[in-house]
């Protein structure tokens, strides 16, 4: 059976999550939107998106087909997936728990977001610029640390090297590309804040140095961050 | 087993998705920081967040305690409360999909609680007016119709009284709330929108008329909305 992700094909964005346990998991996947065929393209997406013949349609991209299911939201994606691909832990509390960890996360990015976007998606990052200044401001002194400071107090108390259990789970996967993601559009204040939390810092690098991750990397997959992602290196944001 | 529901005392905010599904299921639980002893109050919650024999500790309230388990993240919390209180439909397909209809509804709640603190969760509501009044503008105008139409089709879809299936779930519960939270912060704005959504609105009402659900509203136990929470009455707001 071959997974369908459908997601905007020019960014890394919340797809990003799901592409990364597909990719560790070794999966047979289509990344359908960066297909070059009649598949591929935003256009065929969104006619995917509105189909009424879907009566359980996702709210928005990035959304998975298997078989004749169609799963949207990230975080509901991985769920589903988890345990197919070995990558959920062993008991129904490493699920939850791995499913918790992942909505944190989430939360997480969607904080990044609003540093360039606090006024909302309508408007451009140029039309809202002083008010990112400040959003971002309180992002890198509040809330960046208490996030990584949290998942640093997770890994300790697991051990210091995965989330949850003694096996990976899409919840590294996940903190691994988080941090990835602050590497890019906070360097400065990122590596700061990595400072009180050295096991955040070490998993990231275990994660991209995985075979199949590291592949998957060094791979034209992998979209490279950009400015029109969720994380976005604006150097005024950084401090 | 009694649930120990842990949650600010003083709003509805998160942890109200997760009463209206305790409530509604009958269940026994006590909302522990709403209790008149000592175990009761913010204090005590904010001890056993951070309390260092809980190695899977949750970022932030609300949190459930279900014996040995304690899980974080409401949408987490309804995830594994929702087939113990036959409210999440009944095949695995109808939970993810009650599941991520959960999400998306946590989505919009998000962008409720942005239209009032745009910069941050730092700042107070009164050094964000003029970035507020920006950020609810698009939030009238563009996101809560596009919320409120998807919600519509997926009504439709499903016959029009039910989200999912052929009885309530939570996610019911939760559009329920969302809806309340929207007629009480936006009353002018909701309305007009609900115009394009009558599914939407039936429901609310379909919602708040269920006995225990009609109960619990007109009991101590539910608090009123308020400028503390995550729907606010800022007229200025409305437009």
């Amino acid at each position: 059976m071959t997974y369908e992700l459908h997601y905007w094909p020019m960014i890394q964005g919340r797809g990003e999550f799901v592409r990364l346990a597909l990719e560790e998991a070794g999966a047979d996947y289509v990344d359908v939107a960066r297909e070059d065929d009649d598949a591929g393209g935003i256009g065929p997406m969104l006619d995917r998106l509105s189909d009424p013949a879907n009566g359980r349609p996702p709210f928005a991209p990035p959304f998975l087909r298997d078989g004749d299911l169609v799963i949207g939201q990230s975080a509901a994606i991985l769920l589903h997936l988890g345990p197919r691909l070995g990558l959920a832990g062993t008991s129904e509390a490493d699920r939850i728990w791995t499913h918790q960890l992942q909505l944190t996360i989430a939360d997480a990015v969607d904080e990044v977001h609003d540093t360039h976007h606090p006024l909302g998606v309508d408007l451009y990052y140029a039309d809202q610029k002083p008010e990112a200044l400040r959003r971002a401001l309180g992002f890198r002194q509040t809330r960046m640390p208490k996030f990584l400071e949290y998942f640093e107090r997770v890994l300790v108390a697991n051990g210091g090297e995965r989330l949850v259990g003694a096996d990976r789970t899409y919840a590294d996967l996940s903190l691994f590309q988080l941090v990835d993601g602050l590497h890019y559009a906070f360097p400065r204040a990122t590596a700061a804040a990595l400072q009180a939390a050295p096991h955040v810092e070490r998993l990231h690098d275990a994660v991209a140095r995985r075979p199949r991750i590291a592949a998957y990397l060094a791979s034209a997959r992998r979209v490279p961050f950009n400015e029109d992602g969720i994380f976005r290196r604006y150097p005024e944001l950084d401090g």
